[in-house]
């Protein structure tokens, strides 16, 4: 019960703060009122709506459960008539977004397992589930996904994943557990942001002189 | 047997006008005949196939009734080899357009309710059927989708979901009460068209002077 | 069991070799070494999973078999190391890739008949299955789909499903029948790169002198 209601409240957060990363980048491209909800509506939704459909659970928990698709669009909503002042937390929004980061990551990834999904089965769609939404925020706005070029994201997701997993396979994925699976989540993410860690680039050799066929 | 005939030959025609649609987009970015038939697939059939894969009706329509792939394909081809014709048709096509878009919203609407999707995310699912295939078209084509842009046009799929959605609730969902709700989502897209009505964007302040970090 | 063996062998061969055909595109995008093996498993393993998802197949293969995941991730991340000696090797990957369209339009349309779909449907699965992964591969990368502008590709594999689907028909999809059409796949692709065929584009007219409405 009480566990149940926190998995809500944990799961709505990361709801609302991905809802207005979403509207955020839409305001950016100058989409209108309802262009900027729906992107949010994706950005919140999009890798869970993507967990269920792998999992077999339908309808996605977005369409089953009024309050998901709620939370994301008053917050969305909200981000269109506030944004200037949004700018100006832009800090207090990459902590929110690390921390929907590390929620999704969680729940997609014990979601999974509990769908009886084998273990790196399980890694994978715990990933998805917290950089899906972000992905499709990014091909809605016809941006290169951020995700793949930017900065610790989905490594993070994917280390936290895979703790999950071992977790579970330990039979220590109790609130305990979980929770510090989050907080190594979301601690990667920030440090990463403050120390601007990235995944390495491949370097492009110049192109020789004289041409191959 | 009447109403199902009925049905069928609304979503066909529905299938027609979206894939004419995705076809002329194709053609403006000057694919090639294949690209033109797979855009206007997409177009056509993309929201209906996302409607039944979070319904859970596998394998979804356009798969199971090869009606759907032939109307979508022959159309395409046809706006391939017709389109110097179809650009003179221009207003007909926008009026087919806001037809389609007027039956896919019941149609999606109402099979959602079918399967047991509670009220808000029967609204969702039946905008997003509507919706859905412009949004792949868009993306295909490497667009921002027009849908998030400009006009009232998710917005009118959206008001006619919410109506099929009471509608059901009343127990009115009937022909007449059916058709009444197509015919406002028509009447919505011809009218916001005609007006040039549009969703409010937000107002970007002006860059400050001095730069914040 | 020497059957089931074989196709795993196919179907892991086809993995690798669309994991490197998406890696190769992410690293010409910089994208970071997460990204590299991101494009690399979708354009490895998208096809198969909206297959899975349309025929109700879930999980998906690729999260519910683990060698499915670690053959597009390991090939992906050669890819990143490797890329600038895969560069010479361009025509080798070329005529992987055309092995690949080939494994992959034949197990994903024997898999579509297997669930029970019809004819027409399960020629359009064995189509998708074998260009989804190109087509998400390029979404990513932000680029319209290679599919979708040149040479013959889809529509080798569109040919080859129909021709498994008529096998299947006729009681002769054995081993014999499927390689064969694998092979006519495999040859149509090649045939067509080195004659350099291409589908038709429609002509644009010039636009007119003076302005209509």
């Amino acid at each position: 019960m009480t566990t149940s209601t926190a998995l809500l409240l944990a799961d709505l957060t990361g709801v609302a703060v991905f809802a207005a990363s979403g509207a955020s980048a839409a305001v950016a491209k100058r989409l209108d009122l309802f262009g900027v909800v729906f992107v949010g509506f994706v950005a919140a939704l999009g890798g869970g709506i993507f967990r269920d459909l792998v999992i077999d659970e339908v309808p996605p928990l977005a369409f089953a459960d009024w309050r998901y698709a709620a939370t994301a669009a008053v917050t969305a909503a909200a981000v269109f008539w506030l944004h200037p002042q949004l700018a100006k937390l832009r800090t207090t929004v990459l902590v929110l977004d690390a921390a929907g980061l590390a929620l999704f990551t969680v729940t997609g990834t014990l979601k999974a397992l509990d769908a009886h999904v084998p273990a790196v089965g399980a890694c994978v769609i715990g990933m998805l589930t917290a950089i899906g939404g972000g992905l499709g925020r990014d091909l809605l706005t016809a941006e290169i996904p951020v995700v793949l070029r930017r900065e610790i994201y989905a490594v993070a997701a994917l280390i936290g994943a895979v703790l999950v997993v071992v977790l579970h396979w330990l039979g220590r994925a109790d609130t305990l557990g979980l929770t510090g699976a989050a907080v190594l989540v979301f601690l990667i993410r920030l440090v990463s942001l403050r120390r601007r860690w990235s995944a390495p680039i491949a370097t492009l050799r110049p192109p020789r002189t004289g041409t191959p066929g």
